[in-house]
C-alpha cells in the first residue's frame, strides 16, 4: 500500500520565508541567532537569505551581514534565494560560505505569473532560458525546475495535472536548450490550495512522465492542510520537503497578522519521526527554536507542537 | 488502496467545546446566534451543551438557558453532554428538544483516569456500570462506549493498540451486564498524540476484532496533526467525525491564549469535500460562522481556512 521513505531530506526556509514576510524589522543579530541555533538541530539544509530586490524586500536589506556574519558548521549546507543576475552575482560573493544551486523556476498558472512577476507565461520562459545561461556562465549548476502554484492559483482556480506536466516539459526544454543536467523537480503550493487527493493526482500524472526523477515538496498551510499533504507525499515515497521552523512566513492578510505560512518542520519532522522515517533531526531542540522564533518575531507563530511539547518530552516524563 | 467512504457524519461540537474553554464569560445570547448559524451550514448533528457541575464549568452555567433559546430546524439532530445523574436530569427536562444519546464513557490510560476523574480504572468501571443502569432507567439508549486518550497520553505516555482493546472490551462487558446495545466504539485523541502511522495502528487492531463495528474518531490539533489524522481515517473508511467550528475548544496553555483545540469542521469538511466524499454542509457558509465564532470569542481561532477563504470563493472569482 505504500512506498514509505527510510529517510527524508528537510530543507529549513524559515529564516528566508520568515523574516521576508514579517512586518516590522527584524534584527540582523537576531536573524544571524536564529540561523546559529538551527545548526544545532540536526539539519543539514537551511536556506539562510534572500539576496532580492532592497526596495521590494526591505527585509532582506541585510543579507550580506546575515551571511557574513553566521557561523558556518560543517556537514551543513547554507543556501541563498535569488532570481536574477544581480542576485546572483550578490550571492558568487560568498560562494566558500553559501551552496548556490541554480533552478529554473515557472509557475503553473498564467494568471499568477502575469500577477506576481508581470509577464506572460512565454515571455518568462524567455527570461528564464536567460538566466539558466547566466547561471551556467558563472559555473551555477542549473539542477532543478520548480513549479509554482502546482496545485491551485488564487487568480486561475484549479490547476489541473496536465497544466503541471506541460509546464515541466517547458522547463525541460530550457534545460535541453541551457546545457543543464535537472536532477529534481520541485512543486509549490504557492497559495494552499493542494489536498491530500490532490497531490496524489498531480504526483502520479508527473510519476507517469518521469517515473525516476526525484521529487520535492514545498507546502504553504494556507487551508490548514499541510501535514496532512505532506503525509500523502511521504506514502507516495516522496523525500524531499521544504519547512519553515514554527511555521515562519505566515502571508499577513488585512487584519490577519498570524495566517499560516509554511509547513512547520517540527510538525513534519514529528509526522516522519512516528512513521519511523528518519530525519536527522532533533525534535526537541528543534522546538526550542520554534520557541526563539517566535521570541525574534514577538507574535505567535502557526506552529502547534511548539506550544504543546513533543511527545518524547511527555514520554520522558511519564517513564 | 483506499476504502473510502461516499460520504461522513460530522458532529459539530464547537458551541459545548468552544464555549467550556474560553476564559471570558460569553453571552448567552451570543451562544444562541452561533447555534442557529450553524443551523444555516447543512449540519446534521450539533452539540450545544454541556450540563456539568456549573461550579466547576461555570462557562456552561447558562446551559438551560442556551437550551430554551435556540431555534431547532427539522432535521437536525442537538444533543447535550453530561456525565452523571444530575447532568442526565437537566438534559431530561429539554427531551423534546435535545437528542439524549447514552453512553459508556472509558478512558483507555489508567494515568489520565486518576489525574481527571481521580479514580483508578476498576473504580470507573464500576462507576460507568451504574452509570450506563441509570440511563437505561430513563428510557435513554446507551449505544456508545467512547475510549478517551486512545492514542496515548500526557500522564501515561503511550498507549498501546492492545490497551484500547481493553477497554472496549471492558465497556461491551457493562453494555452486555446492563442490557445495552453498542453500536458506535468513538476513539478520542485527548491529548493530541496521534499521528497518522497512530490511526492505522489503533483502527487496524479494532477492526480485527470487531470489523462490522461503526467507528468514530475525536480528534484534536494539539500538534497539528489533526487533519492529517482525520485523512488517515477516511482512508480506513472511517465515517464518523467529532469537530468543531473554527477550531474552537483550544486548551489555553499558560501564555499560549491560542493553543489549538480540536480538529476544525472547514477544514475538515474541505478535505471530504476535495476527495469527493459528502458531507452535506456548505463551506462558505460555514466560514462565515467561523468568522461569528471568531468575533464571539474575541479573538483568533486556530482555523486557517476561515481567514484564507474557500478554494470555491476563489474558484467563482477566477472563472
Amino acid at each position: 500500500m505504500s512506498d514509505l521513505p527510510r529517510h527524508v531530506e528537510i530543507h529549513e526556509e524559515g529564516p528566508r520565508e520568515g523574516f521576508q514576510i514579517e512586518p516590522g524589522p527584524i534584527a540582523t543579530a537576531d536573524k544571524i541567532k536564529l540561523i546559529d541555533a538551527l545548526s544545532e538541530t540536526g539539519l543539514k539544509h537551511i536556506q539562510v537569505c534572500s539576496f532580492v530586490n532592497t526596495r521590494l524586500v526591505p527585509g532582506w536589506a541585510d543579507a550580506e551581514a546575515v551571511v557574513a556574519g553566521f557561523t558556518a558548521r560543517p556537514g551543513i549546507e547554507y543556501t541563498p534565494l535569488f532570481f536574477n543576475g544581480n542576485g546572483l552575482e550578490r550571492a558568487l560573493a560568498f560562494k566558500d560560505k553559501l551552496t548556490i544551486n541554480g533552478a529554473i523556476s515557472l509557475t503553473a498558472s498564467e494568471g499568477f505569473t502575469q500577477k506576481n512577476l508581470h509577464r506572460s507565461h512565454a515571455e518568462n520562459l524567455e527570461a528564464m532560458r536567460k538566466h539558466a545561461l547566466l547561471q551556467a556562465s558563472k559555473g551555477v549548476p542549473v539542477t532543478r525546475i520548480g513549479v509554482m502554484a502546482a496545485f491551485g492559483c488564487n487568480y486561475q482556480g484549479d490547476i489541473t495535472p496536465a497544466q503541471v506536466i506541460g509546464t515541466l516539459k517547458d522547463g525541460l526544454a530550457i534545460a535541453a536548450e541551457t546545457g543543464a543536467k535537472i536532477e529534481l523537480f520541485s512543486l509549490a503550493d504557492t497559495m494552499g490550495w493542494a489536498t491530500p487527493a490532490r497531490i496524489e493526482r498531480v504526483i502520479g500524472a508527473v510519476r507517469n512522465h518521469w517515473p525516476d526523477m526525484k521529487l520535492s515538496l514545498h507546502l504553504h498551510d494556507t487551508r490548514g492542510m499541510a501535514v496532512a499533504n505532506a503525509h500523502a507525499g511521504l506514502k507516495l515515497g516522496v523525500t524531499r520537503y521544504d519547512s519553515t521552523v514554527g511555521g515562519l512566513g505566515g502571508c499577513p492578510f488585512a487584519g490577519q497578522p498570524k495566517a499560516a505560512g509554511n509547513i512547520c518542520t517540527e510538525e513534519l519532522v514529528l509526522l516522519c519521526e512516528e512513521m519511523g522515517i528518519q530525519t536527522g533531526v532533533d525534535l526537541d531542540k528543534l522546538i526550542e527554536v520554534g520557541r526563539l522564533a517566535e521570541e525574534i518575531v514577538g507574535h505567535q507563530l502557526p506552529s502547534e507542537l511548539i506550544h504543546a511539547g513533543s511527545l518524547d518530552a511527555f514520554r520522558r516524563k511519564a517513564a
